[in-house]
C-alpha cells in the first residue's frame, strides 16, 4: 500500500490558478452579455446545442478509448464506466456505501465504498493520480499508485474522468501524517475499485471550486498577481443544478431546512398547530398591498398575500394556537433589499389570556432556542456557508431585551436622530436604531414594542394607559425588521 | 359543596331534541335555497344585518340587566362580564389557566381555573345551572349550586349567557359517582367564579352540538321519531369559522399536522432534506394537464402543478435526498372525487444507488410508522373523528406488500375482470383490485410495481429484464391511488 508520505500534499494547490482554469471558463464570462437579441438569443443556443453535443461525443471517444485500453489489463474489473443496463433496478448487492462526511480516523484501514462526483482529478505521471470525491458539504481525498492491485491504466483512466461526473470508489482509508487542507474530511481512501456510474461532460460552464471561492479569496489573490476565476450571478442562474453543488449552497439549503424544523418542534412542544390555508383566494388578503390575480375557473381570483385572515378565523374557532410554513405572493414593484414577489413564511398566530407579553415570551424562547440549535448543531454548515461568504455570529441576549416605541425614540433622539413620536420608524431609522441598541444592550436581536396606534391595522388593540399606543411590536435582527406579530383577544 | 348525587345526569339529554332547538336552527336550513338572485341575495343580507343587531341589543341588554341585578348581590365580584378595559393587556395576573383536556381525577379537591367557550348551558330551577365547557376537542362540565359562595344571582348570571360565549370559570374539581357521558373529561367543576370574557350572540346558525353529530346518530333517532337537527354542508361552509368549532373538525387539523410531524421526523431521520419550491413558474410542470395562468409583471407566468422539476434539479444537485410539503395546484376540470384544484402536496424525491426498492423500502416504513404512530398516539383525535364520522381502523401489514402490476392483472382476470396487461388500470379497476388484495392478503395497503412502460412517463426507467414494464409503482390505501412515486437515476 502507498505510503501517507509519498503523497504530495495536493491541498496546496487547490485554489485553481489561471493555467489551471477549465476550457468553460470563457463561456461563463461571454454568457454575461445582455440586451440580447430573440435571434442572437436562439443562436448561441444553437452554438451551446453544437458544443453539448461535441462534448458527448468527445465523452463517448474518451470512454471508448479507455474500455480499448483496459482490454488488456488483468485488472480491467477493477475500473471502468458502468453500462446503463447495470443501473436499471437489475439487482440488489446488498453492498453498502459510507456517506463521505461520515469518514474519519475510527474507519482507518477498513475498507469502505462511496458514491459522490469527482470534484478534481489530478495526475501526478503515469503511477498516481489523486481524486476529491464530494457528497453533499463533505469532500474526500481519493490516491490511487499503481501496485499489484492498482494497474497503470487504472491510473490512466481515472485521469481520464471528467469532473462532476458521478464515482463509485472503494478502497481503504488512511489517515494522512499531515492535515489535508483541501478537503474537510481527514482521512485518505486508497483506491481499490473505481467506476463511473455517469459521466460528465468534459467542460462545464461552471467549475464547482470557482463557484465556491469567495469574494474576499478573489481579492486577496489579486494582491498577489494571482487572477482566480469569479463565476459571476447569471452564469450561477442559468447553470443553477451546477451552483447548487458548492457546498455553501447545500449548506445554505439544509440550514434553512433545520430553522423549520426548529420552528416546528419549538412550537408543537408550545401546543401549536401547524395549518395550511388556502392560497388561492376570492378577494385580496390585505387592503394596501397590490396582488397578482388570476382567473379561476372564469371566476376573478388571486394569490394569497398573507394566510392573515385564515389564521384569525381558525384562532376564532378555538384553534389556541397555529402556526404555518408556506408560500406567500406580494405582486407590489418594490426596490427594497427585503421584496421578494415570493417567498416562504413562517406565520404564528395565537390566542393570549391576558397580556400580549405571552407572545412575547414565545417570540423570545422560539428565537433563542433557534439560534442556540444553529449554533450549537449546524457548526458544519455555518463553516461551509462562511467560508464563501464569511459572516460574524450572531450577538443576542438569553432573555430578550424590549424595548418601548417611546425608549426607541428617545435613544434615536439623544443620537440627534429627529422621528415623528407617533409616527413609523423608516429604514434607515431603524437600522440607526439596531446600531445605537447593539452599542449599548450589546445585542443584535431585540423586539421593539409599545407602537402608536396610528401606525398599525385597524385591528390591533390600544395599550391600556394610553390610547395613542398599541399592544404591537416587531422584532428586529441586525436593524433589520423581521417578524410582524399582531395579538388578538379571543372573541 | 354540592354533592354529586344531587346532580341530574344532563348527560342524558345531551343530544338536542327537537323541543331543545336553537332559534338560529331555522335560518340553517332557509339558508339552502339555492339560486338566489343577487337582488334577493342584497335582501337577505340585510335582513341577516338586521338581525345580527337586534341580537347584539339584546345580548347588551341581557348583559345590562345582569349587572344590574347583580348591585345587590355581596357576591357580585365573582361572576359577570369581564369589561374591554380588562382585555387590553392591562396587567400580568400571574393566574395559571388548566388545559380542559387535562382535568382528571388527579386534580380531585383543587381548585382550577380554565377558559372556553360555553357549549351548553341549562338551568334547574332558581339554584342550580350547568355549563359544559369546550376547549379544543375536550369537553367538562361546570355545576353550580347556590351556596354561601354561590348566589342565585350567580346562577341567574350563568342562565343567562348565550352559547359559545368565551368563559373563565374558577372552581373545585370533583368526581363524580356515575361516568358522565355527555363530556369528554370524567371530573365536574363545581364553580367558584364565572366571568365572561366575550358573549356570542344569541342565535348562532349552527349549534355545534348539532354540527358535531354523525348521520348514523340522526338516523337512529329518526327511527324512534325523534328529529334531530341536521346541518347542511352549505350551512357549515357559510359558517366556518363555527363548524370547525365541532370536535372532528378540530381533530381533523391536529391530526393533519401530525401525519406532517411524522412525514418530517421520519424523512430528516432518513437523511432527506426538506426543501420549498417556487410555485409562480414560467411555465408548465406537466404536459398534459392545464394550468393557471396569471400575470406576472407583464410577463405570462402559471403555478406550479408539481414540485417535480425543482425535486429532479436538487438531485442532479446532489442533494440525495428531498421532501416538500406544499401548496400544489391542478387546473384541470375534474369530477372524480379525488380531485382538488389546490392541495397540500407531501412529496418525496431521492436518488437510488442500484435498484427501486430503495425508494419502496422507503416508502413501506414511512407509512407503517404513519399507521402505528396514528393509533398508538392519536387515539383520542381518532376517536373524536369517528363519533361524527364512523370508520373503521386501517388494515396493514407490519412489511408492505409488492404486488407486481402482471400479479395484478392475473389476481383481476381469475376473479373475471379483464384489463389490458399493458394499459393503465382504471379507477374501478383499482377499487376491484384493493377488495382482491383485501381478501387474499388482509391488507388495505399495498404497493402495486412494475407497470408498463406505456402508461409511465418518459423519463421512466424500463426494467432490466423486460422492456415492456417499467421501474415505478403506485401506493394504495383502501384501493384509491395515493402516492406517484419516481426513480431517477443519479445523472
Amino acid at each position: 500500500m502507498a505510503s501517507v508520505a509519498e503523497n504530495p500534499p495536493p491541498a496546496a494547490k487547490s485554489p485553481a490558478t489561471v493555467e489551471d482554469k477549465p476550457a468553460g471558463e470563457g463561456s461563463a464570462e461571454s454568457s454575461e452579455s445582455k440586451g440580447a437579441s430573440k435571434k442572437q438569443a436562439k443562436k448561441e443556443a444553437m452554438k451551446a446545442e453544437k458544443l453539448r453535443r461535441k462534448q458527448e461525443e468527445a465523452s463517448a471517444a474518451a470512454a471508448a478509448a479507455a474500455s480499448k485500453e483496459t482490454e488488456a489489463d488483468p485488472l480491467a474489473g477493477n475500473y471502468g464506466d458502468v453500462p446503463m443496463e447495470e443501473l436499471q433496478s437489475k439487482a440488489i448487492s446488498g453492498r453498502i456505501w459510507t456517506e463521505v462526511g461520515l469518514l474519519d480516523s475510527k474507519l482507518a484501514n477498513g475498507t469502505v465504498l462511496i458514491r459522490g462526483v469527482a470534484q478534481t482529478i489530478r495526475g501526478v505521471g503515469k503511477k498516481m493520480a489523486f481524486l476529491v470525491v464530494r457528497q453533499f458539504t463533505a469532500t474526500v481525498q481519493c490516491v490511487l499508485t499503481t501496485d499489484e492491485l492498482v494497474s497503470t491504466q487504472m491510473v490512466k483512466y481515472a485521469t481520464s474522468l471528467s469532473r462532476e461526473s458521478i464515482m463509485d470508489v472503494e478502497g481503504v482509508v488512511t489517515i494522512p501524517t499531515e492535515p489535508i487542507k483541501g478537503t474537510t474530511q481527514q482521512v485518505e481512501i486508497q483506491v481499490r475499485k473505481l467506476y463511473c456510474i455517469n459521466r460528465a461532460v468534459p467542460n462545464l460552464p461552471i467549475n464547482i471550486e470557482d463557484a465556491a471561492r469567495s469574494e474576499e479569496e478573489i481579492k486577496e489573490a489579486e494582491k498577489t498577481g494571482e487572477k482566480l476565476v469569479r463565476v459571476n450571478q447569471d452564469t450561477r442562474l442559468n447553470n443553477r443544478v451546477l451552483d447548487l453543488r458548492t457546498p455553501a449552497n447545500q449548506a445554505i439549503f439544509r440550514l434553512q431546512c433545520s430553522v423549520e424544523d426548529i420552528f416546528r418542534d419549538f412550537l408543537r412542544s408550545e401546543d401549536f398547530v401547524g395549518i395550511h390555508t388556502p392560497k388561492l383566494i376570492a378577494g385580496a388578503s390585505e387592503g394596501g398591498a397590490s396582488v397578482f390575480k388570476l382567473d379561476y375557473k372564469g371566476q376573478p381570483a388571486c394569490l394569497a398575500q398573507s394566510p392573515q385572515l385564515y389564521k384569525q378565523m381558525v384562532i376564532c374557532a378555538g384553534f389556541g394556537r397555529v402556526f404555518e410554513v408556506g408560500p406567500v405572493f406580494r405582486a407590489e414593484d418594490s426596490y427594497t433589499h427585503r421584496h421578494l414577489c415570493e417567498f416562504v413564511g413562517l406565520d404564528v398566530e395565537m390566542e393570549i389570556k391576558e397580556h400580549y407579553f405571552e407572545v412575547l415570551d414565545i417570540v423570545d424562547r422560539l428565537f433563542v432556542t433557534m439560534f442556540d440549535y444553529l449554533n450549537d448543531k449546524c457548526k458544519k454548515l455555518l463553516d461551509a456557508i462562511n467560508r464563501q461568504f464569511p459572516f460574524k455570529p450572531l450577538k443576542y441576549l438569553r432573555k430578550t431585551l424590549r424595548l418601548t416605541f417611546e425608549e426607541g425614540v428617545k435613544m434615536l433622539k439623544e443620537a440627534g436622530v429627529e422621528v415623528d413620536p407617533f409616527g413609523d420608524l423608516n429604514t434607515e431609522a431603524e437600522r440607526t436604531l439596531g446600531r445605537l441598541v447593539l452599542e449599548k444592550y450589546e445585542t443584535e436581536f431585540y423586539v421593539l414594542h409599545r407602537y402608536p396606534l396610528a401606525v398599525r391595522p385597524f385591528y390591533t388593540m390600544p395599550c391600556p394607559d394610553n390610547p395613542l399606543y398599541s399592544n404591537s411590536f416587531d422584532v428586529f435582527i441586525r436593524g433589520e425588521k423581521t417578524f410582524l406579530f399582531m395579538c388578538i383577544v379571543l372573541m
